[in-house]
């Protein structure tokens, strides 16, 4: 490949999102660190047409992004998430004919989809309220960090709705297992911090005013490291879904041997003969 | 579509269970919530030839029912079900030819398939002995409740056979995780109630005398929202089982489309409009 | 089929492995329980090309094996194992090309499949350091027995690589959830016995100095159960790991149809008539 044609590859593949301008959330990028904050703290932060739509393509931008390794989500005041919005979202979601409501479900489910597919690791800083699809935009999250206050409610079939919504009948159980999903989805329950915390949904409870600064400080550790094999692990736990465990297993073989072939590794190797610490680039 | 041709497609596929005189278990209907009672309460509740096809035949009716919403399955006495009997099911099969081997190995596979596919949550009411077959219909239930001295054990290998029963090696690792569903399906070993309700098998324990009331109360409580929508949960989470992620989020957008599409999502805005409570009516 | 025939199935399907003489780890059978010891106690039993390969067609031959039932691995001295050598795996890694790369990781990933290959039950009994691909192998047995000072470790990240090595992103996630495993792949974090039990990594926690011996006698005791239908069950729970539900209901007709004809599910049942304790035999 010439030189031309690697700029070329590069030119439709890259992009900056530091300055990114969000218009329906907070955003800011850090280090390499993104903070998404949904900031509508009145309302308990919910979900808007807008802020679905916005979130998708930002989402959908992220895998090209060279300035951000990795994303942090949380709600602005106590609260992480209340959902859509009553008045914005399910109003007039009543009188929609059936190919708007496609259009609206789908768009959600692209938010996760998104979510999924970009290579950073996207940690959900969960306090208060986390409903609806609030609960999905955590779930849908690689970690969780929650607090003791935190609570967690499917609560779609308060709304007449299934709890099929944006992925939960498949992601959730795989984390907290069939029982509990069921019980969860079909109840619309709230999960306490402690329980959230003993099913695997959160990975550690944090004191409230500190759980920003623990997510932050996790995304950290995380652009701190391989962050190119990081999106590798990402993308292996999305693709080994479904497959089979021999499909899976040389799947990995060669995933890994891309891996072995990154100069972070080679960094890794050098700085332990060398005695020291390693200090990946992601590349 | 003609008003005939409506008639002619209701009445091939509803039909009311309320008056089904059941010979091998205990059957009532009250209220939208169905009770099935294993009930020879002297031998633990076992399993026989007979019960296994009637209730493998009723819980395939139930997906047509129109006053059952709801299932509880409990057993008579201090024990939920000792699973297959002995005497009358493993006996028999000692001397059989193959091909009757597989339709009773069919016959008991197809009742889990029944329970799974029917629409109704189903509530498994667990104290005392859960074992072989009998811990096979807690967990093919949607939801177990148990007690403190439930104990669960899949007994196959004690009789000779392997752990892949009716379904077991698909679904207890999905429920318990794959490491503990290896233990118990090879060992044999009973689990404590304590141990069930760790792992994510029993959603909650609850007192020996409180049980029945208990799961009843919870059924009632699904009653009472909305139960088409309930029923597109348990079918999705039914289909997405080996689905991949993006495939279970384009399907969820289809499935949750048809429920915005329903009066109980239109009842439940109205409701909340109203700041009343919604009364959903299934449809 | 002539007995000159059924010699020649036989023939060429058996083998009795009491004897190998291993040249990398140790390696003794005793009443049907095979111990892998992986014993380099100085460097905490690191793997090599070497110990790799043996391991590998080692444990593909136990698909052979007549008088091996159970296997049970563990490290030497107060180690399982560090995972792959950093002088003896790592350096020579960091320079090979791609084609001898993917001949290294397929050939892990070969050794994680021989293990779920073999009809054998595997205990893995992991004391101290298990990090790396020691994690992986603890992961990929069936049964795991560890102690409070276990320190499991999915080091990929801290050596420049990914997660998904030798099946990690496809089994992990179905042993202790999505979340968590998640957390300790991207990560590299040590879990602790405490947490490896209450996530279901372990199936319990020992004295370290009854370790061996309880995994011996839990292999034991499955050593003395029907263990051609252990190796059945075994088989369906990898068969069955991404079959929907219908799928591996039919399957597990026909797999407990096949132990329905085995002498020892007769040999129970004549037991239980006479009120004495099966004496398994495997076949």
């Amino acid at each position: 490949m010439t030189q031309h044609n690697a700029d070329a590859l590069l030119a439709g593949n890259r992009v900056t999102l530091a300055n990114y301008e969000a218009r329906h959330f907070g955003w800011t990028v850090s280090a390499g660190v993104a903070t998404v904050t949904l900031n509508r703290p009145e309302r308990k932060n919910p979900l808007t047409f807008e802020s679905y739509a916005e979130l998708r393509d930002l989402f959908r931008q992220l895998a090209y992004a060279t300035d951000v390794k990795a994303v942090v989500i949380h709600g602005a005041g106590e609260n992480f998430c209340s959902g859509g919005d009553v008045h914005e979202i399910i109003g007039p979601l009543i009188d929609l004919p059936m190919p708007e409501l496609l259009m609206f479900t789908r768009m959600t489910g692209d938010l996760v989809k998104a979510i999924r597919h970009c290579p950073q690791p996207v940690i959900a800083a969960v306090d208060g309220v986390c409903a609806g699809a609030g609960a999905i935009l955590a779930m849908a999250s690689d970690l969780r960090l929650g607090t003791a206050r935190s609570k967690l409610a499917f609560l779609f079939s308060r709304v007449g709705l299934a709890g099929c919504d944006m992925g939960a009948c498949s992601i959730l159980p795989r984390i907290i297992g069939q029982g509990r999903a069921t019980e969860l989805l079909l109840t619309g329950r709230s999960a306490s911090g402690d329980e959230g915390l003993a099913w695997g949904f959160y990975n550690r409870l944090c004191e409230p005013a500190a759980l920003l600064d623990e997510a932050a400080k996790l995304a950290a550790e995380l652009v701190a490291g391989p962050t190119f094999a990081h999106g590798i692990t990402k993308k292996m736990l999305h693709q080994e879904w479904s497959m089979n465990v021999d499909e899976a297993i040389e799947s990995e073989a060669q995933a890994q041997a891309i891996c072995m072939s990154t100069r972070d590794f080679d960094r890794a190797y050098r700085a332990f003969a060398a005695k020291s610490r390693p200090v990946f680039e992601g590349d």
